[in-house]
């Protein structure tokens, strides 16, 4: 037999959850976080919603948990912060199984825990419908803070990893018969990234190394590409007041993707996939070229910052048209 | 015609909702907030959901806010903290009309603007059933935390304000018709109780001075009685390894209630009533007392802390037996 909520009751539920919190900091009205002094606190929070962000069929319980941290991790990271801690809600079916409960606190921990990033608080209540409720909690140095408004023209656009991954991995999880033409390490790859993506908090420091050693100011706009590259490219223009020009060639498509699925659905994915959860930066020449030079593996550049409003999609060598990227092309809720 | 976010969409809405927030700190990946060097982070997390939390029936959308609000406050009041501010994280039907969600915003800010407390950010998306997720934000100085693991045989037991007011407000908007043999006064306190509870902020800096004009160490627990008076004493008692008496005679049972529902009700709602978010405290006799010479209407004396465990009722004219409180009668969810 499954242990159900409705058999466990809340305060069971509870007590198995703190077995993934420290002890010394739940259990009481709110949880104690430690800022450092003279460092800001950063927070970001976010709602999933079963059927809406994620669903049994392409997602495990371990991988939902590891996900909504990732996420949130992520925006973390984007604004060139570090992790202190999360707090967790779960509104819940009374039917959901015990297991599936402590599969998503497991998922959640193992993304976690390679940041040592603690499980500080949360609460349980019952919903006919699971909602998962995440709120994070980093530091930044005040004048450290990666801000989506302070791109300017001339900046170049770096992005970390590649894009449409994780879109890729969906397919391949809704219809696994159309694996046929990759390879296994190809398919795990693409798998993968949907269901464990890695926030780059590990990519933090070097930024701010970039400029140290190319003796610039601080002057780094950037965000996540959770809602795709596009749509990044496009946020950080927009509350910048600048435009962009992208080079097709240097898209950071996923290698054996154009094979795959051909070049259009391969641009497509790139461009609108969404939650690869990487990182997007906009930051001077040398810096940018600092960075290109010291991780060749981990960052590409894909534009320009430019003066002229508008985000082009430009293709060097004439073979394809120029393009005007737009937001509706993104992922819309309430749709 | 009634706009809905359907019609609106989610970036319609996020620009609408963030007429409520302060500009500077909103739009990004996450939120920036200064915690005051040496103080210490307090965040607490709750989950409204439909139907559970709240109904169209007995809560405006107003009010629905209102609550949330005050709800998160409470806790933080609880650990002795100073609120910095709130993240609300929404799911929401397509068929939510606009004016429900601003409504609800302004409820929120409504409450959160007596203490200058900003909604520093959030997250909006679609769900089959409407849940608020709010995290709230606090600082307190290290020793100056109000956990409730710390009681000790001896302390006086103390209570903010009345309990049942909350609960009688309720039973008064479930069944107007009961109402005939209330003043409009009483009926209108009752209805302000559960729709308008007011977090005790107001009274942690006197905990503070109560110790200092007593030459006390600090040496406080508490809790607020979100979940009712006697589960805040059941669990400061399990926490601290303790148990309590508390008197008939000194319940704060709010005036009117015994001569409108009879005295077994009227102790059954002021025991486990419960959302009265006062504050239960648990602190030597001397600084106790400052506090109940000092704050003579805020304030009272409801029984003591024992070595021996159980919470028990007793009447000391005799009338009533003694009777021992459990968990049991308390608000459980999934069942």
């Amino acid at each position: 037999m499954t242990l159900t909520l409705q058999e466990l009751g809340e305060q069971g539920l509870l007590q198995r959850l703190q077995a993934f919190c420290p002890s010394e900091i739940v259990g009481d009205d709110a949880a104690i976080v430690t800022v450092t002094p003279g460092k800001r606190l950063v927070v970001t929070t976010d709602l999933l919603v079963d059927h809406v962000h994620f669903s049994d069929r392409t997602t495990s319980p371990v991988d939902v948990g590891w996900r909504a941290a990732a996420a949130n991790l992520s925006d973390l990271a984007a604004m060139g912060a570090t992790p202190l801690g999360i707090t967790v809600g779960l509104a819940l079916p009374s039917t959901t199984s015990v297991a599936w409960v402590e599969a998503l606190y497991q998922g959640l921990v193992d993304c976690l825990q390679s940041y040592q990033v603690p499980i500080v608080g949360g609460d349980v209540c019952r919903s006919s419908v699971t909602t998962i409720a995440i709120t994070a909690y980093g530091e930044v140095q005040p004048d450290r803070v990666i801000y989506r408004s302070t791109a300017q023209a001339g900046d170049i656009i770096l992005v970390t990893g590649v894009h449409g991954a994780s879109r890729a991995g969906l397919e391949l999880l809704l219809h696994p018969e159309q694996s046929q033409s990759l390879s296994i390490e190809e398919q795990t790859k693409f798998k993968q990234a949907h269901q464990r993506p890695v926030p780059r908090l590990d990519l933090v420091p070097s930024i701010g190394t970039s400029l140290a050693e190319t003796g610039s100011e601080f002057w780094v706009a950037g965000m996540d590409s959770s809602d795709g590259l596009a749509d990044a490219v496009l946020q950080l223009c927009r509350q910048s007041g600048v435009g962009a020009r992208l080079e097709r060639s240097q898209l950071p498509i996923p290698p054996g993707l154009h094979a795959w699925v051909g070049i259009d659905k391969a641009v497509e994915w790139t461009l609108y996939g969404g939650e690869d959860y990487e990182l997007v930066l906009c930051l001077p020449p040398a810096p940018a070229q600092w960075l290109l030079n010291t991780l060749p593996g981990s960052i590409a550049s894909v534009g320009v910052i430019t003066a002229s409003l508008g985000v082009l999609l430009v293709d060097s060598s004439g073979q394809y048209p120029t393009i005007e990227l737009s937001l509706d092309r993104g992922f819309q809720h309430f749709s």
